[in-house]
């Protein structure tokens, strides 16, 4: 039994008998961890919903690109000038939560547990992918810090090597203000064994250690 | 250590700081196979990009259902009234392959082993989908076949509950006609091991054993 190498390389380029499925094929295929395969899925779904909804569905992202606008002091997404979080009055302007993006801020808005407000780089230092500090809302982060209306900001950035050069980088820019700078606690996780963390995790969640009493959520 | 339930409710519905990316994530999360987050990933890639990129993406999308032709021989995609493979005066007319989607013909088509014309059902009957024969292109086929220009039926249809009760339908419907009506060989696949095959599989491949001769591609 023979099975020609040109094959599998006809199989990658797939062959598409309409030009409309192809570039429909390719703009999702543009997404994150889209294939053509999956992305054939995708627009065979499309094509068995009605004409309506193909319409929404498209005009939704044009709309949000073109509409969308951005917290003029956290960066965050928002519909208004400044975000729910920043018009909020009851949240504390004093302490800022600095994130990567608004999935972030979703994440740690659902934990209900941050009474104060973010502020969005929009990345994070990635010199491979080529992002630097220019890049970043970093500028307007100090600015804000400047100005003194700031007590205490708190990095929630990835533990990565890209994390921990933005970290490192704004702490270095920040020094100079008379500012307290945290970062979120590293330890091992709620439901985790001991047995299967990893040895720097474990380490730093011995020096780090919490009093008994602090780890309460209701009090 | 006390994690209150409602936690895991609050992440699952997701709070959105703007109504457009909720309506696009909402969009998003509509195709088969993609959740609320990835559906945020999708919309977060879409706002890095610039607007024009947008516009096409979304336009790409309505332009498709819009503008997107049914062969009318065999309901293929197509941009002209007859799909390539029908328009070709070199495959053989005699001869149908009936496939449940575009997908099958794009696969069947890469192996460049298949001379004939395709059928298109569009769907398979699946009671518990609420297809039944009246949702598929079924009578354009038995159409097709009482005109007499058509010698043999090749049944491609995947080996499930569904495919098997379709196989079993068409078979039914075209039986009074005088037509060769064939299914494509169930055996074992290139490169698997006999030992791991299912018993189904593995019997069938004993009863329609092929000649040896017949097993070369190249001859």
């Amino acid at each position: 039994m023979f099975v020609p190498i040109n094959k599998i390389i006809t199989f990658a380029s797939m062959e598409f008998s309409s030009k409309l499925i192809e570039e429909a094929v390719n703009e999702f295929s543009k997404l994150p961890g889209v294939g053509k395969r999956t992305a054939l899925r995708y627009v065979l779904f499309l094509l068995k919903q009605n004409e309506t909804e193909v319409t929404q569905f498209g005009t939704a992202f044009i709309k949000l690109r073109n509409e969308l606008r951005y917290c003029e002091n956290c960066h965050n997404v928002s519909d208004k000038p400044l975000c729910e979080v920043c018009a909020n009055p009851h949240r504390d302007q004093t302490l800022v939560c600095v994130v990567e993006d608004i999935r972030d801020v979703m994440a740690i808005e659902n934990t209900q547990q941050f009474r104060g407000v973010y502020h969005v780089l929009g990345g994070i230092i990635s010199p491979m992918d080529g992002v630097g500090p220019s890049d970043l809302n970093v500028e307007t982060l100090v600015g804000k810090v400047s100005k003194g209306e700031i007590k205490e900001i708190i990095m929630a950035l990835s533990t990565t090597m890209e994390g921990d050069t933005t970290n490192f980088y704004i702490y270095k820019r920040l020094k100079e203000f008379n500012i307290t700078v945290s970062t979120i606690a590293r330890g091992i996780s709620i439901g985790d064994e001991l047995e299967y963390a990893d040895e720097i995790t474990l380490g730093r969640s011995i020096v780090n250690r919490t009093l008994y009493e602090n780890t309460f959520s209701i009090k």
